[in-house]
């Protein structure tokens, strides 16, 4: 029985709030159960130096967590005067996955900026701002096309990420804060909308692991994301 | 006329979620129209060097805007390394309207931050954050009385405030964002539950003042924390 | 009876040194008694990217404190890396109070910035400096326009500061550093030549207050800022 | 036919040279190809403050890149005032894979940090650097046992790292850097000597995958870490 | 000839005003001509960690130039959120020319940092820094031995620094800003009051020089030293 | 008898492996005994702000230390966010050094920056950087020459420098580390082929010196550099 008393490939409730604020060109809160992400898409037509003038954008992330998202308080990183390591790689992951599904030509000298703050943390921050982010980016381009600007869509396809973990020798989908403190190894799974991988990423955390394990995470995830990617059809109204 | 259309005199429609999120000790999402804040106070025990072994607690806060809480994206402090000028001033501010009514003695050995994050900005965040960190105050004063922690309360008064300006010649109350850019001069007043002043602050943007202007601002923040101080007691069940 | 002996609305001695160092375009070492700050103001042609090509200037302001301008050494904060929320207030503070009396369109493409370091802080350091920054600038814009680089003055008027607190129970003008510490509220001022207000600034610390409070302070204020406006009249030789 | 001309199971040549420097309880100058990493081990009984008075040790990692060891000149971290995310990315992997093997409760209240510094780089710096850490740990802890430090070995079995990517279609072992450059996909993966997973970690550049493909990486990782566990074994004289 | 008209071995004239500010427990304001430096001295009780329980003190130095000290303005070391090279070689070599005639021991368990705030510059603000500094130091231990808290003069000699170049072929003494800037090479030495040399330092500028060259300095060295230390006991009333 | 054995005029074994790294247009190790520095020369087009479009170049030098260098280890200055002084003081020193044999018009638009990173440190590793850094910039410029991209070689003379020191009343050349600890004083003299000083720097650490000392520690520099050009001449081929 894992801790939170759901099925091994049971997700928490998704939710996906289009809309949430609305100076961002597409925004969304995610929530995994009782972790919630406010994901805000920004389209800027001020690239990067050294993209400029190559005819194509980019998509980028960055990430951060209230200081009190957590359930002691954490320090501000504006306030520590760095991002932590954990922020730099949760940040480089998010954009890295979005520009798996976005045809960087087709969008046009544009860069789009994914911020991803989580409001409240309880486990698997990283892959609800990934689902989310799509959300808003989503939201963004549709704007774009809608006055006109783009000549065709440059989202390929959808991209939806979960974690998953091995918990007291049982794979489980979608650990919570309990779960991923105490679990063997963990990691997390990128897919897209046609079932391919973009990232695939585990860690032992104290137990190693083996092919079998590899690939039993994999298809929990699949089951996971399949939810995932139901819910941002809802959210875009798709 | 003023831009929102709101009479001289009028506040935008006030809303405070008590308990928006989990795990702070209080929280309140604050909303002053379309501008929205999260205020969240975390009770820890570990104090500031300087103050430890003195009998007496503290108060204070950090501030922060999501960066497309504004029309336009902002940069993140986290990534640029440093709060700006503009960000230390309004948190310093904040801490310090918070103490004013707050007995240190009778808070024990304890430090609340009250942490305000805007999620949304549309003029008044400072404001606003006040108003509503005194809310997450509020609660998580009462939930360390419950605990039976606190021999005695130890907040004195609610404290609230709201910004003022002169709009085109008009004293006008509460300016959203495009009132605050046009408007001649304007300030901001915390004032105690029993109406006496914490702080008033009133600059001239482009037109000075006299005598008179400065009260009459005074008298708009009176109706306004009035309306604030009922808002208060709403959101805290009293 | 205030500690420093002095009547109620009494200052202290304030004098004004112009041209005390040789290389700005303006300088000035004002001490209102024993605060001592020298301000230069510094006339450049490359305005801040934001600004050029509008057909006007601007006027800003840095404030610092030499580390043992106070009773005990202050960490230096070049060495610490970063200016303090206290400095960034006081330096927002002057610029946007010279502001208030120039015409940055008649100023035309000039940046001109006001260094207000603190050589001996004894109360009253970010009015002292606020004083004699406007005679700093004063003397800069001078030179300007015996050059023939101005077509008209851009300096619209005076501007002066100082200020102003409740002790003991009693309102008393240009707080001493031993006033200012037991002060139970306390502002700053800061008023034109023509007696307009730029900016009014009371904090309570520790004892709340009330309009009568409010007016009484700044009724002080005029009197004090009488007396630094004949300074900067003997000053700058006027 | 892959831009190296290596068969696509086939790794670069790997040598190990033990004791490079002098200092360090332990170090190794780890080459992969022209890929050359300085490897050291230190062992401080200063342990961070969080871990002190636990009966527990830890292991840790840093990781550098000399500013020309690459094509062209990078900046120098320490002159840019922060490390990159890339740079924490991989210290954090290198702690993480080292933490799988060792026992930390065994090592004691005893730190040891393992600095990785690349003196020349030509893809795959990561993975040499976990296999050439390795040898520096064991040499270090080879050393506390010498002095009978330790009742016990807290090392449990053998790490290395290897990266594999698809190339062309083609999945590739030991990537250098122009095929790393031009492969759809490509990953690291962390094993110990008896064969399990510490780290599988895949990406898409460009080109998503499959479970086969993961699978292929994987397989191909063996053969390479084969090759790395046989190196290190002649290098710790095993 | 030389720009300044000086006789080859002429320095420029020195005034040290001892006691220019009253919150430090030595100061002096220290002039070689249009180079003008606040010295101050403070002396804590609270040493370095590395230094605590040995039975002895330490003798610091940070060193700062006004923005405006300049010809031109610079920026401010604190906005820029770092001290230049230039300045920290210049603050170890005042605090390493103070230890060379401070006998740590007899100092006690006491740091005395001496502060040298250029406020004009015009060439050698580093040698009138260290020349008054000196002063600031020895009036700080005059009062400690006042107070009784010394039970010898941990002070063992002056120390005084000038310095040298050669111009246009001709070595002259006490460079100014313009003669400095146009000086083949040039150099700083550190005496103490009997003669020996503390530090001897010089740079080529495009001219390279030889053994003759460095003691023909040196000899202008002597010479400038001697009316230093004159200017010395004249100011510490010795 | 000097701790080391050597007798006072005697260098330590002299290396220098030109090539060692081979992505750089020029690279040295070099050791001077147990000191082993890394000096990298990198040639880029792209000049300084400040040095662009005046017909000339540049020569710049940065200086490191691995963490583990030494014989504790020390915190890695990329991870503290700064250079200490001391790195800033000898990068300094280094750019200097070499610019003094550079005709900087003769090398065109174009910047060299040498990095000299410490792998492992035993006293003068300034020294050493300045020496093995020639060795780079030579082979740098040669390839320049080699390309014709040069019309004249830039570079006047060789250069080297060496440290001395006054131990135990005696003058000894090439001080290793525990004699630089506990030498009387020290100092690092840079000289050219043609014998002429560069820069000549020497520090009372606890004894003060004299004229003579200062001209014998001379001496014994030039019998040190003797040797190091004839390394550098073997190692540059010529």
């Amino acid at each position: 029985m894992r801790p939170s008393g759901r099925a091994p490939d049971q997700m928490r409730a998704i939710t996906m709030e289009a809309g949430f604020t609305r100076h961002a060109e597409g925004s969304c809160l995610v929530s995994f159960g009782e972790t919630r992400v406010l994901c805000t898409a920004s389209v800027e037509t001020n690239l990067p130096p050294w993209l400029r003038g190559k005819g194509k954008g980019w998509v980028t992330a960055e990430y951060g967590m209230l200081p009190r998202a957590t359930h002691t308080r954490g320090r501000r990183e504006a306030a520590s005067g760095k991002q932590s390591g954990r922020t730099q790689e949760i940040q480089r992951l998010i954009g890295r996955s979005l520009r798996a599904v976005v045809d960087l030509e087709a969008l046009g000298e544009r860069q789009i900026t994914l911020d991803c703050d989580v409001i409240q943390a309880d486990g698997g921050t990283r892959t609800a701002s990934i689902s989310g982010a799509w959300v808003a980016l989503r939201l963004a381009v549709d704007g774009l096309i809608e006055k006109q600007l783009l000549a065709a869509d440059p989202i390929r396809d959808k991209v939806a990420a979960v974690s998953c973990g091995i918990h007291d020798g049982t794979p489980v989908l979608d650990l919570d804060y309990v779960e991923d403190s105490s679990a063997g190894s963990d990691g997390n799974f990128v897919l897209t909308g046609r079932g391919q991988i973009v990232e695939a990423q585990v860690s032992a955390e104290g137990d190693v692991f083996d092919e079998e394990g590899l690939l039993r995470l994999l298809r929990l995830a699949r089951i996971g994301c399949g939810e995932i990617f139901a819910a941002q059809d809802r959210a875009t109204g798709r």
